[in-house]
């Protein structure tokens, strides 16, 4: 059992118990090393009497690589980022990382914030918020250090990005207004600078030559944002038919605008996302699914080749997304 | 600036280029540390030009503490959790903690979890999540390792517990029944082995002698659960008046179950947390409002205090909670 202090049962203590050298304590320890099985046997049973644990801190000064890695994210309470979150830190632990978890405020904060994780010598680092600014994505790079970047975007040799296809769900959702025969369109987006609004929003425009939607863009992804958009775009364009929202929150907002004014309850809607509360029965929201399993795993895999191969090409990938119909279009 | 490989810079090349000794260097990054304005400066001249991180591996390996704090909790993507969750890393962050996040998917996951950090040299545990084991929790007392429970319940000297007044909320929601004059009411919970469930119970109850509600309880905290529960409440009791669920999500179902039966559109539904969804204008929920920024402020409060004197008496704290009116009840 542990002493009544702080001082942790070490690697020598259990060689000690043992009766073995010190360097095959290490190697049971070490996934993959050479130790023969009766050491083996030996070394785990003294570290199970004695309480030992491996020490993790002491093994990245050693090798002077961790299983840290960053995890850069905005707004963990907003429902799609706190899914995302979920499966990545699911699939981060399954390759034995461990997630530093950084909730960036805003814009300021991203650069202290990768200054920071540089100081627990992170092994990597996804972002599903922010782009990187530049120059600290190249000091990343020059430690070698991966950067994933997760629906963002930027244009740097060696960062490696994945990405929802929002070209194909945002064509999806034109294809479904023109299959319903609707011409009075309009495109509710966050914030117009957004590397995902700015996609969807191209791609849906594009899709539609016959009749261009309006586009009226937010400030913030969030439901309030959705309903002052929708009594605007309402307002410009009385004969409304269909929206499409760049995000769930934005189209939840905009259908309780629609309900409650009642001139327009034909109105249909279309989000983005597919979020829990999509599919709830006050919302039935049609909407594109993103896959945030796939996005993790896919954004943990390319963290594991990079490390493996540092030199790699830069990777982009695009996850494929499914429109989801229910009752809102 | 760094080299291209993974070799950092270092206390000893800052020492170096500033012409100061290391242990010069190290007070510069210690807090509270003594040392010259004068060599001060000139170690973060130095720093700043050899792109110096300080490194806190290093640094919890010379002192034997670290400032990781393990945070457990269970379905980040839970509306109420997560938003809990931002609240207690915000404040972590404040004090220069760094969060190891584990989220937990089952009992079973519990222990070894605990085990994991303690190969981290963790400082102190926030638990959202479960009962910890008691063998476990005992462990981390005898480490020094403080133990700090939000809105959980262990009996176990040493181990400090915030929670929301539970017993505070669901006196109110009776109170609002009484006053509304209803008088064919029932509770949704969760789980009834949850310690919330089994407090918001008791005491919505205990303030209904006249009018004793029937209770239903589920299998977890989600809007399926809700929904089913209002259909087998509505079952047995065909003429209720209303409901008091003991989360924002059970309640949001059991409302769109409600609404769906065209013979129930009176019955009055409250919740409780309230997360963000239930201002939405689909549910305008009368709920009881949790205060996540002052159950984290109070948690990483109690955990600085037991760092300082690890030996003080175990407090129970209890964050007040409001009722917020609605159309809903």
């Amino acid at each position: 059992m542990a002493s009544d202090n702080k001082n942790w049962i070490t690697a020598a203590d259990v060689a000690r118990h043992a009766g073995v050298s010190r360097s095959a304590v290490s190697r049971t320890f070490t996934p993959g090393a050479s130790v023969s099985e009766q050491t083996r046997q030996r070394v785990l049973a003294s570290a199970n009497e004695l309480g030992y644990q491996v020490n993790i801190i002491a093994r990245t000064m050693i090798t002077g690589s961790s299983n840290f890695v960053g995890l850069i994210s905005t707004s963990f309470d907003n429902p799609f980022n706190s899914r995302l979150l979920v499966s990545l830190i699911h699939h981060l632990t399954l390759h034995g990382f461990m997630p530093l978890l950084l909730n960036i405020n805003g814009p300021h904060q991203l650069e202290p914030a990768l200054y920071k994780l540089l100081s627990y010598h992170i092994t990597g680092v996804i972002m599903t918020s922010g782009a990187p600014p530049l120059a600290l994505a190249r000091e990343y790079l020059a430690k070698k250090i991966p950067v994933v970047l997760v629906n963002r975007y930027a244009c740097l040799p060696g960062i490696d990005r994945i990405c929802s296809d929002n070209t194909q769900g945002a064509t999806q959702v034109a294809e479904l207004f023109v299959e319903q025969n609707l011409r009075q369109l309009a495109f509710i987006g966050e914030n117009r600078h957004s590397f995902n609004t700015a996609e969807r929003w191209r791609a849906f425009r594009a899709a539609l030559p016959a009749t261009p939607p309006v586009a009226h863009f937010c400030d913030r992804d969030s439901y309030q944002c959705g309903w002052d958009a929708a009594e605007t775009v309402l307002r410009a364009q009385p004969d409304l038919e269909g929206i499409f929202c760049a995000s769930d929150l934005l189209a939840m907002g905009a259908m309780d605008y629609l309900r409650q004014s009642a001139q327009s309850t034909d109105v249909k809607v279309v989000g983005f996302d597919d979020i829990p509360q999509a599919s709830y029965a006050a919302y039935s929201l049609t909407t594109v699914r993103q896959d945030t399993d796939r996005l993790a795993l896919f954004s943990v895999d390319s963290l594991l080749k990079r490390i493996e191969n540092f030199s790699r090409p830069s990777l982009e990938q695009s996850v494929p997304v499914d429109l989801v119909r229910r009752c809102s279009a």
